[in-house]
């Protein structure tokens, strides 16, 4: 595609036009090179799209200091994500089911759907239109997987789970395995059977090794467009809210109940039972133990700094109780 | 089974008998129908109890409040658990070894085994009766695998491993990888080969992507009745005694021993070379730098509480030591 | 192997020659009996030495308290690891390809590559001599593997991943899948195409269950000799140099640049587009939010305590602003 083809697409206007080269790639500034197309979001940048190879640079204004070809765009982070579509065409795949798949009784498979190497259906499953599933993936009886849907390769899916249309699961993920919920007899832990299920919704995007336990009676939830990223876990009978954010590495215990459009950090802890607003972010690696009111930013988490230094601040932390009564009949 | 066979079953007394009705569910109070019961445990949900559609609620003593039928037990909680296991019976499965599952030499499958499809099997192992194995688990040779075990799909167990009678593992956990040590050696890290192995008890439970780490030499050990959740790590040389908890994403660093009857919450991280007495409790999110003395509760979590009293108190933080410092002279 | 020949091997003087037994195991101090070697490398476990069934110990000099044979070297560790690498060599293995393995069109496997059962390559993948695949990994398009490879159970390498000689994979690690990344429009979430990949150099191990992602555009990357421990997470587009260790649970967020020479204890988070300089150490359960310059230690990890006390310091804590305030009068 020639720059001022992907111009056009991107309603932008060019300027310093050298040559109208075929565009192949899309690169960031540093990697650029003729074939390239790259962008500058942050001015801090600048300097780097100065020097960049890049056959063309999607910019918000014209810069006189880069001479390479310009395309100015109202937002050219959101441009360069449509190039991304355009350049990175999905790979075409040919709607098959693999001979070596083994697929249960009863099971429905909408059309066009893509079922590849190793995979096991159990039986009484439904699945959508256009889905694909990639090898070794195993899917538990009494599943119902939507529309458009991609499970990549090693998914666990235990039975009866529900899992709406466009949803995205990555390799190595476990949905609905046992909730961890035990009640002590004879001073053993005896295991509670979980006989909930869980529900993702539409437009879910669930990261790779991520696992997301089935209730104990009832349901463990996902609502529409909430996207988790990587190693993230879910307890029994969770529930997050719509357009929600889990980072890397949470972790949410049993019951608690996130709401819409918030943002968990990394490595951030949420107890068990505990409710979060709407509208809710918190900070990276924090630990919420009491509910979180909507509408505002929370976090505990302290940020590295010299070992040495840190040491003495901790001994004084740890001290904190002992100074404070020495310091009371001051006041 | 009806209300009055369901109460009888579980030595209760029934009060408000509207209609013995036939009860298919278990459910919560705020999702339960007419054919369901439920239980009310935590007298918060009294109110939640008084609007439920159930069939029938299990209390401890007769509410006027309740209008629907009520089945007076002793213990409502662990009464409701003991519905769970009547009204959802394990799914029937005939033994069988599938077709597609690949078994090395000299394995021995004990009576009533069921071996689903592509499971492979290396040599020399011993799998007792009534174990079941689900598709795509990989069992390393010489390796046993008690009586009445389950294990889901995806796991992974290298060589040498020992795993006692009705232990369950969860789909996609590693157990028996290499423990992470290296030593230096012009520079880089040498591989130390691990030649020990992981003994994990009976009555254990593992949770989903959790890892087990084989031990340089001598034996990773997990004993009786512990119960692992989702995520955990667990380094080379660990040992984690008898009826443990370690709650989901929980890691405990090589050579670390954990007591009996502990309970390591959420995210907890423990060091290397650790000891960490019986009936102890580790809060979540805490880190363990030091031995903790048996039977008492450590923790060391900060709450999350909104992010610019946080901040506020952060720069307080570390400012401690200046702080102490300039207070010093008043003293 | 005899006593004498061990240490012969490992240029080792031998003292208290009871017998010059044949030497089958290494062990610790504690399990080794009459037929294994030990080794003494803290002088704290000499009562261990002392009181050891071990056929021999290997020490850094004579210990007359020890009644058993004694190998003396330099780096008796170091030395013991040697032991394991005699004592247990590897499984001999047939080089072959597996009748149920998929191999797409186009793919170079080298000499004595070894293809294990139920393994899935996708076309145009590239696979150097000696290297070995285990049961259910799954190689995605365009993709290249080095020489003397190994890649356990369970492993999925997305497309267009390289991978270079030497390094080792274990079960469940999920490489190269779609970074975490989205950008709102509409109140929504929206995919941003992830079309760069992954780089994985030479000499690295990457532990069980953990995931790198591949980049937006241009590369993450993984640097030569760099160690991986389980469920470690890298984001999209972060570099890691060489010769770095990460142990379990750490988090790496995307665009962060982790210098050579490092080590990033467990559980160690690290934000977005931060640099790590070279030769640091960041200590357990730390939160790295600004850059970190070179050579220096680093942390901030609060150690566990008995809950009670801990719970007191927090109400400190949390009270600093306000003490502070009340003590400024008085200065």
């Amino acid at each position: 595609m020639k720059i001022s083809e992907l111009a056009e697409l991107l309603n932008g206007k060019i300027e310093n036009l050298n040559e109208d080269v075929e565009i192949k790639k899309a690169k960031s500034l540093k990697t650029a090179d003729k074939e390239s197309v790259s962008f500058l979001a942050d001015k801090k940048l600048l300097s780097e799209a100065v020097s960049s190879q890049a056959g063309a640079i999607i910019v918000d204004k014209f810069y006189p200091e880069i001479n390479t070809t310009q395309i100015i765009v109202k937002n050219p982070k959101e441009a360069f994500y449509k190039v991304l579509d355009i350049l990175y065409p999905d790979d075409e795949v040919i709607p098959s089911v693999a001979k070596t798949a083994i697929i249960g009784k009863n099971v429905k498979l909408g059309k066009n759907v893509i079922i590849k190497d190793y995979v096991v259906i159990e039986e009484n499953v439904d699945i959508g239109d256009n889905t694909v599933i990639y090898p070794f993936s195993y899917i538990g009886k009494n599943t119902k997987i939507g529309k458009n849907c991609t499970i990549y390769p090693h998914v666990t899916i235990y039975k009866n789970t529900t899992i709406g249309d466009r949803t995205i699961i990555h390799a190595g993920s476990v949905i609905a395995g046992d909730g961890f919920g035990y009640y002590q007899k004879n001073g053993k832990h005896q295991k509670i059977k979980h006989v909930g299920n869980v529900v993702i919704g539409k437009d879910i995007e669930i990261g790779a090794n991520t696992t997301i336990d089935r209730a104990m009676v009832d349901e463990t939830i996902v609502r529409d467009g909430t996207k988790i990223d990587n190693l993230v876990m879910l307890g029994h009978n969770v529930e997050v809210g719509e357009n929600t954010i889990l980072v890397s590495q949470v972790g949410i215990a049993g019951s608690s109940k996130i709401g819409k459009n918030c943002i968990l950090a990394g490595q951030v802890g949420v107890a068990d039972h505990i409710t979060i607003g709407d509208n809710v972010i918190v900070t990276a690696k924090s630990g919420v133990g009491k509910d979180l009111p909507p509408n505002n930013v929370y976090g505990s988490s302290l940020h590295a700094i010299e070992w040495k230094k840190w040491k003495k601040i901790m001994f004084y932390i740890y001290k904190l109780p002992d100074i404070i009564k020495k310091l009371n009949p001051l006041k």
